[in-house]
């Protein structure tokens, strides 16, 4: 990896520390104190405490809009102060750095050996170190460290695994793909598992059918049905999406995290 | 207009994408790549989903604030993938990209041939465009474009017209001005139409009623009258202003955008 | 003080105006407009309306974590626009500008004669002055100013004193230590004012009772116990926190800011 120009380069933050408390703020601080020049970027604080699913996905539809050397910072970690490892991993150019509790499953669901290494060396973290908030002590630190141009291979030794969870994936099935929700937005839009890039060119030649309610064909967008209607589109992720124009489909079709969801072939 | 010094510069982010996705933050990668000195600013993310006439409201209250040169980014697009067109308007020296959709109605209510360019030419654009995030794959990169020198005509072609809704305005009757709540904020206040600088300098000769409660004068400050007491007050946009001292006039009072106000001379 | 470098450094925006409306965002415009270098930072926008010990607190254990040089703008102003003054602290190599209303009253707790000036100049506020939101036609340029290095005592005289509140303190009684809850998180977590560092070396030798729950030892830290059961532990900011595993204590406890908190040596 370059190393971004002296001190300059960006930081993002993703964490389940939500808007009324200081939290990111000071995690900010440490950084600005150590690298004046860094840029830090919130992703998202919104994360449902300790939800390291939704962290997880948030951080892998995110990185890769970043340029080659920003550093990810993921604090959900509800195993603060426990034995577990914290990770600073090297991928494609970025640099992520969370607790070891199964964060970068889906980033790194298909390598299999990652560059990893174990965040342990207190010389570079803040003089004291609680046992509550690793984020502003350990992971503020260490991301302006690395900022800085430090080598990954200075904040530990080298790590060989790392936890991993299960990720629910779409099958293949006769006729079809058959998948579930796995995230809900803001707008009540449902976004499943099943890759549009899997469907081919004709997307208009599937049907949908989410949470038991048939949906029809997969749409352009969701302005091509009329106001209120539920309709398919492929989401910005590159998903089959469950939508309801100018509505949400999470209340209207009541669809949640795990509903199951049915692409067939079919005009009908 | 100016060109900003080599890629510096402000771009402001105001949408209804909320805080819990990683959809603004996806939006600062995406500029950040590209124009890696830019300050990229939050204007609000929490405008209602859809919700055209409030972007537009915050957006007017917002731009004159920051310095000539900034390009304002509005992505509230409930018609996005369809064919309404993204607009690069040139006005007072400040940039504003946004869909066609009437967000702009405010900001060139009295601009009669505005400055406004389609925002059409691909090579601008990330490589690949979805159908349902345009914000990051358009709008972002011609945000950045733009911030690094890119002439808003090399966006697209001249554009003669544009939606434009309709904004209520106060009315000039017998002995005062009627108007109505145009906008809530987070205190409660109901902000109103009546523009302050038409009712002169004697601000107490006047009377205000709200939603059919007699708030008394325009009083100097919320904290003119006894803490819970309804007030008029002239607000930070230069509008009536309806509020309750430390408490809440949409709670205590009933308002809601569309409530009917009146302003009539009087002491009494 | 050391004045930052040519315009850099760092402003911190610690208010209660929430993320619907524009007014932090027009905060940062009015900076930016005056300091196009400076970094501003959101340290949090979510404190309750007019609650100002919660702005104190989380100012408290945030501004040390910035670097020297920083400037702390605290809007939180239920008497905007009133005779109330607005203050220019200097504070171990940080400056704090805020109304006098008694947000200081933390930060200076054992500061008696603090560096205070008042900001009374209209020349480096914005040309026109609102009754209403001194935070963008006050406050904010003066921070702006004070980055650029103008000396605090260009914005007006000097200040012999300041509205205090009182903060509760822990009290050293038979046995242990009487607080209570003085802040609660978005985790559930309820913070105490008992301060750890004068509980000794051995926290396991003592026993908290939180809202009349006895919830056992001091552990080290939210992961020692069961997922679901209570615990203490020493939270971030250096004082004996009340927590639940993986969940609220301020729902499962009933804890709210006030609530009675004991510390009692014993191992049972």
């Amino acid at each position: 990896m370059t190393p971004p120009p002296s001190g300059g380069g960006i930081v993002t933050l993703l964490t389940d520390f939500g808007a009324r408390d200081e939290y990111a703020g000071v995690m900010k601080g440490v950084i600005l104190s150590l690298q004046p020049r860094a840029q830090v970027v919130d992703l998202c604080h919104e994360v449902p405490p300790g939800d390291i699913r939704k962290a997880g996905w948030l951080l892998e539809w995110s990185w890769r809009f970043f340029p080659a050397g920003t550093v990810h910072v993921v604090v959900v970690d509800p195993g603060v102060g426990s034995r577990r490892r914290i990770l600073c991993c090297a991928h494609r150019g970025h640099l992520f750095l969370c607790p070891d509790n199964g964060i970068l499953s889906l980033l790194l669901r298909n390598v299999r050996r990652p560059r990893l290494h174990s965040v342990s060396r207190r010389r570079y973290f803040l003089p004291e170190i609680s046992d509550t908030f690793h984020g502003r002590d350990i992971l503020a630190p260490a991301a302006a460290r690395l900022l800085g141009g430090l080598e990954p291979g200075r904040l530990g030794p080298r790590v060989r695994s790392l936890v991993r969870l299960d990720w629910p994936l779409a099958r293949r099935v006769s006729g079809g793909w058959e998948g579930e929700v796995v995230d809900t937005d803001r707008f009540g839009n449902a976004v499943t598992n099943i890759p549009a890039g899997r469907l081919g060119r004709s997307r208009a030649g599937w049907r949908v059918e989410a949470g038991g309610t048939e949906v029809g064909p997969i749409r352009r967008s969701y302005a091509s049905v009329p106001q209120g209607d539920p309709l398919a589109a492929v989401g910005s992720r590159g998903f089959v999406e469950v939508a309801v124009s100018c509505g949400s489909a999470v209340e209207r079709l009541g669809l949640s995290v795990g509903s199951p969801v049915r692409v067939r072939r079919g005009r009908r």
